[in-house]
């Protein structure tokens, strides 16, 4: 999915600061894979060529992800929640959305913490 | 779903001041109905009384979805991401999960925001 990135001026950064939190979802199955978040770059990026873009706060930085695990995110569809504040992401997940390995970085029940 | 309100100690609130965020979803469908934020109280009364609390940034308090519409969130399932800083709460909604009426608070694409 390739949309006109004047999209991304359209959301409300302000309430965090710059960055929206985005949830990525599998288009197929519906799997919730990550949460992350991501600026207006990031979002620009994501509509322009139709692959998932986040903004790193760790590094400060835009990325793509997969760039350098190949495990791309081919966009299918996004949807913005009632606010204007919150974004979907509804991919076409290429190998583990996890650094784990994990098809999903929600493989774990709450109950199986361990303090 | 009850657990051991024991768990909500062991999230990550840091990152974020305190609150971490929450993606909710339908445990039937699939389909992601609204993402919102919880302190730890917020997950301790989630565990204790197995229907879904948030955080009210906008209120400072908790805030027991549905407590006033009756659109309650049953909690099936919380799964947790590999960070323990982000929670997925799955769950059987009673009416719309959206202030607006609608099933899910992501009912439009990017492309459908006006400027």
């Amino acid at each position: 999915m390739y949309a006109d990135p004047k999209f991304a001026e359209l959301l409300d950064y302000n309430k965090m600061g710059g960055v929206i939190p985005v949830v990525t979802q599998d288009a197929g199955n519906g799997q919730v894979l990550m949460v992350a978040f991501a600026d207006r770059e990031a979002v620009e990026m994501t509509l322009r060529t139709g692959y998932a873009h986040y903004h790193s706060r760790s590094r400060n930085s835009l990325w793509k992800k997969g760039a350098t695990s190949g495990h791309v995110q081919l966009i299918k569809e996004i949807l913005v929640d009632c606010d204007s504040d919150t974004l979907l992401y509804r991919v076409e997940q290429t190998g583990p959305a996890c650094h784990t390995g994990a098809r999903s970085c929600f493989f774990r029940s709450i109950e199986e913490l361990e303090s």
